[in-house]
């Protein structure tokens, strides 16, 4: 890479001052739309490319924010990194991808994180571990756990926000509906044993048969992957106790579980069994599937997450927990 | 943010040399894992973060690939994310996202990109103006086209390769198997007008058909997008000459047209009518869909993407095209 002009030289082709060629590059800062064109085309034609690591040395920002994410297989993901990644972008900040593996803890790509001087850390599909938040807090870098909750004490707390859905109301909605409309004999597909969404998910869901003098009859694990749920549908009606309902802990899940429910074992849907997912991924609304499901808002989870981010790179706020509230979508898998 | 401690406090509580620091956060540097876990254990006992930064200023190596994408909703695209994320967090890069207008060109986010000191840019459904390519080329930034191809003159042709499938090959093997397989009234569902990928397999296939003295008895525009998809075949039903058979541009487009099939034309798949996609994504697998496709090999894709910048980083070869062979998957939505 050869060493490249510098800024004086693009004002002068521009005809404005160095300052305004300052501001042209600095996201957010005052400057008039044609002077911006004006300093653009002079810094492509002089192949001037302002320094923001120089920068970020004297201001300490990199302007980056770390994205941790283990699989994009749930088509939930694609949308949070195209939502996360534009919202960020439009404040002048933008999204650096880390691939983690499926659901472990994130300490495995900290030493890289940290690297790279990053002004954030949202942690999306991938566990926090209190190392890694202790770390983070120690550093000063604000960490937000997107869809995902853990314990932790102390002052790993401090420095580290989590925004999720109401799990267990939008599993409480599930078990309500279902009872509403005559189902007796629910199944939980669980997914991973120990994600908090579907833990919280699956807590909502049994608390309010229980209050109903309900009980799940049967319960499996898809492990939130596609085969994984088409295994455990099958071993759910496998034995004497087949479910008349089935909630899947997510979408991804719930498609897997319609195909086999339909073209395996040959049974009508929902005339036969009911499903019901999790999510509202694009997918659930293809005319083949129609699924009912939980809506989670990703616009707002997104909005929210940016919000604390910013807050606490301001420094403005201590961390917290947002709740973003779901809604019941009916479709056709359900019979109304 | 508060200033850190220094390599040497890490060196001195690890009791190793401040050397094994450097290297245990140097990516594929020579360090024992005995070592490492020691310096990252101390690094995070004292809140340090090596500077990437600093660094990139001696080396001029930012360790960053910008990407930039228009839209994530076609299901190949979070694929290509994933891939190359991992691919290249190997090789000690990750990916910062750019977000631009759908399959507009990318030079609205240049002057942003260029902030970075990107060591590449690989620009995937998001076209490359010979403005945007020259500049690159000025600054000495390697850039590669992932799934589109742009004609490029001069000096902006040196820094820019690109990878695509052999998208008029695939269009030709669909022409042909349709026609091995009795269709005769072959209809072409096209994407974005302007984006190389259509035009290629449109040539591919009406090349095909034209050697076998047939032709396109109905084209209509879906645009890449779900909705545009489905308007695009109520058109192509509601005149007097139906076609027997659709060719879609993408399988996003080629599930939207089997919904309209048989859910609103009550057509039956593929008795009355044939529909073949492009791509391979996940989704074309599902049981209510079992689409017929063409799969465009991400992996292989990803692989030459990522051979190519590591190449071109280095100074070793000049910019160059690669064309990854493409293969037809028999499923259920073409007669057999």
């Amino acid at each position: 890479m050869k060493s490249g002009p510098r800024a004086q030289d693009v004002a002068a082709l521009a005809q404005v001052s160095q300052s305004a060629v300052s501001r042209a590059f600095t996201p957010g800062a005052s400057v008039s739309e044609e002077t911006r064109r004006k300093v653009l085309a002079a810094a492509q034609r002089l192949g001037y490319r302002p320094n923001a690591m120089a920068r970020s040395l004297i201001t300490r920002q990199s302007r980056i924010v770390a994205l941790v994410m283990s699989y994009l297989e749930n088509q939930f993901y694609p949308l949070v990194v195209q939502l996360l990644s534009q919202r960020l972008q439009k404040e002048g900040y933008h999204v650096l991808m880390f691939i983690a593996e499926m659901d472990e803890a994130a300490d495995g790509v900290l030493a890289d994180i940290l690297q790279y001087q990053v002004d954030g850390i949202v942690l999306a599909s991938a566990m926090l571990s209190p190392t890694l938040a202790h770390s983070c807090a120690e550093v000063g870098v604000p960490v937000v756990q997107f869809n995902r909750v853990s314990d932790l004490g102390g002052l790993a707390r401090h420095a580290t926000s989590s925004v999720s859905s109401d799990n267990a109301g939008g599993g409480r909605m599930v078990a309500e509906y279902l009872l509403a409309h005559g189902y007796r004999r629910p199944a939980f597909l669980a997914g991973l044993e120990d994600s908090s969404t579907s833990l919280e998910r699956e807590r909502g869901f049994t608390e309010a048969l229980a209050e109903s003098k309900r009980e799940v009859i049967s319960r499996e694990a898809g492990h939130y992957s596609f085969d994984g749920a088409q295994a455990a549908v099958r071993r759910m009606f496998a034995g004497p106790d087949a479910p008349d309902a089935i909630f899947a802990a997510n979408d991804h899940m719930a498609i897997a579980a319609l195909d086999v429910l339909r073209q395996e074992l040959g049974l009508r849907v929902p005339a036969q069994v009911a499903v019901i997912g999790f999510d509202d991924v694009p997918q659930a609304a293809w005319g083949a599937y129609r699924l009912t499901t939980v809506r989670q808002s990703v616009s707002s989870m997104v909005d929210a997450t940016v919000g604390l981010l910013l807050e606490q790179m301001r420094g403005e706020i201590r961390a917290r927990d947002v709740v973003v509230p779901c809604v019941l979508v009916e479709r056709d898998t359900v019979h109304r």
